[in-house]
């Protein structure tokens, strides 16, 4: 059976964590599970009616040939469109309570109801929990989270295709949003425009943040980027569901002294980490590395450095922090944050994203990461 | 205490749910209970890191200035610029688990641990619900859906400013995309059309329903709007979590005379409903009216007339059935929706908002519901 992810290596994981079928429930694994399909009328909101839009995709372990999708009625046209490999798609009311109880159903229905089942329980509604434990009392109930995490970790070609060309939109649209920012522009102002950058371009905008010289306000408000002020704009989107974020740097007017002290303090911690990531090196010293070169830039008290995997969830495997022994992998994606807040200049940041590849990396959108954009006049 | 919404009705529908404490959770009734705010960096998306972004809002009856904030620790900044007036804001991890346990200390900490908690238990993640069971073990919890829903269903004037302005750009958007697409153009490029419209008026797009000619896919897809097609645009965004959601018809060239009468039976249908709508008139008669009077136009078996209250959530009070007792009531918003699915022509339908005013009621958006939209040659 074709499949649109590494069933081998689901198995391999379903059977580390001892479960006989995953019931996954969030928008990022249906996704990844279903190559890419979800319902589209429940991609950007789930409420209605009563309750909410509550897929629910169950696949048996080692028998994909026996999987099934409990979804909306309305769903079975674009499934059939998009040529779902699911075989069973069963109709069920937008309700976590029906929609568990069609999923006991199912499970009874292929023997699997004293098995062990694995949810995700930071997600799944309490309401549909409940029904399951009712209705299957035999069954035991275990975490999810991550082996379907770990399943996501290294990207294939297609989804690298995709994180590419949305982060290239990402660091365009931050660019076209300083470069069209008229003195007076608030920052809520120069916020939507990266949204209408984005959207132009097929790139779903989720979030900017922002902040206008010393102020630490860190959202779109109707703060005006004055003269001299720095601004940060760190702004994530998304494409069938991969995630996108970059931050860069501008100022309206000159940059002063400091303000370009602390911006090459970041720019330099960002390079000196990009160029020790390559395929066996350890987590957890490229953390301590970052760490440790903006540290010795001396804005310590004031810096963070941050660093992370990305795909279909913000901050994914692999995860980085003092210790973490996993070693890089070719075809994983990265995320590398560098901020310095300074009480006179403001918050000064870079973010860069980077794909392993089987050398070293591939920045993303590096579109304007090393200069200060400049402010319409 | 001020409070952006009706304070003493809360604690009537409290007192009547027998709940001493509501815990929100969901960002439709967080945002209302807020006076529109809600953590910008979330609003569009959850999932992060091991988890999701947690809000929890508690609000003791009868005591707002008792109220708290579970949230991010990055939102206290915006929370103060947008003059919150919740007065604890308590920064926790992103986590349903971290979250619950802040909760429950918090509702320790207000004398209520014994009493009766209002919960989302349809939104809720379970593992928060457990930490809320295991850690409030003397509490009760109730379901808070049915009396946060009935707490909104009168709209503010501020509510029906933004619902007029967001349906009428929904509308325009609409007819934009009719009038671009070119012959060729598939509904996926339609449907992008109208999000980038709504986006370029400060609407945050949601969904398209679209089909073209006979075949009934109900989704953006590859077809091509070919000539002679009939083509609904059923589009739905939002701002300010306030959703608006409209269809129109176009064709492509000119609609055929059977075309023609489905559309016709639609609009009367439509019509018909709205000249009913007045304060008093009852929930169950408007609906029996709309489902007669599309059934005596002659395509009953390929019709279906549906109709729901609409503001933050689709679908929410009032509602619709046959023999439902409610009395309509100014201010209340309605979406009424009339199809008829014909075989030979394909999917026709209208869809409107309208204000229940004191003295009958005012269409929101109503640009385009009357014609058949023309295509781009």
């Amino acid at each position: 059976m074709h499949l649109p992810f590494d069933g081998a290596k689901l198995d391999r994981l379903m059977e580390e964590a001892g479960a006989d079928l995953v019931l996954a429930f969030t928008r990022h694994n249906i996704r990844y599970l279903c190559g890419g399909y979800f319902y589209h009328f429940h991609e950007r909101f789930q409420a209605i009616a009563e309750a909410q839009y509550t897929p629910l995709l169950g696949v048996p372990r080692a028998q994909p040939e026996r999987a099934f999708l409990v979804g909306g009625s309305g769903e079975r046209g674009q499934a059939k469109d998009q040529k779902l490999w699911v075989p069973e798609i069963i109709p069920s009311e937008r309700h976590p309570a029906a929609a568990a109880r069609d999923a006991a159903r199912a499970i009874r229905k292929r023997g699997l109801e004293r098995g062990t089942i694995a949810l995700e329980l930071d997600f799944l509604p309490a309401s549909a929990m409940d029904v399951l434990r009712r209705e299957l009392p035999g069954a035991r109930f275990v975490e999810a989270l991550h082996f379907l995490e770990e399943l996501r970790a290294i990207k294939r070609p297609g989804e690298l295709d995709i994180l590419r060309r949305i982060t290239q939109t990402d660091a365009e649209a931050i660019q076209a949003a300083f470069r069209s920012a008229k003195p007076g522009a608030t920052t809520r102002q120069i916020a939507a425009r990266i949204e209408q950058e984005m959207t132009g371009q097929g790139v779903h905008f989720l979030w900017v943040f922002t902040a206008a010289g010393p102020a630490m306000l860190r959202a779109p408000s109707e703060k005006v980027w004055a003269e001299g002020e720095v601004l940060h704009l760190d702004a994530g989107g998304e494409q069938a569901g991969y995630l996108t974020d970059v931050c860069r740097m501008g100022c309206r007017g000159e940059p002063s002294p400091l303000a370009r002290e602390l911006f090459d303090a970041c720019l330099a911690t960002q390079d000196k980490v990009r160029a020790a990531i390559r395929p066996g090196a350890l987590c957890g010293a490229i953390h301590d590395l970052g760490c440790e070169t903006l540290k010795d830039a001396g804005h310590g008290g004031h810096g963070q450095f941050l660093i992370h995997g990305m795909g279909l969830v913000s901050h994914e495997q692999p995860r980085f922090g003092p210790g973490a022994r996993r070693p890089l992998e070719a075809g994983m994606v990265i995320s590398i944050e560098t901020d310095i807040r300074h009480p006179e200049v403001g918050y000064v940041k870079i973010e860069d994203t980077v794909a392993v590849t089987p050398s070293g990396c591939e920045g993303l959108g590096d579109l304007g990461r090393g200069q200060w954009a400049v402010a319409a006049a």
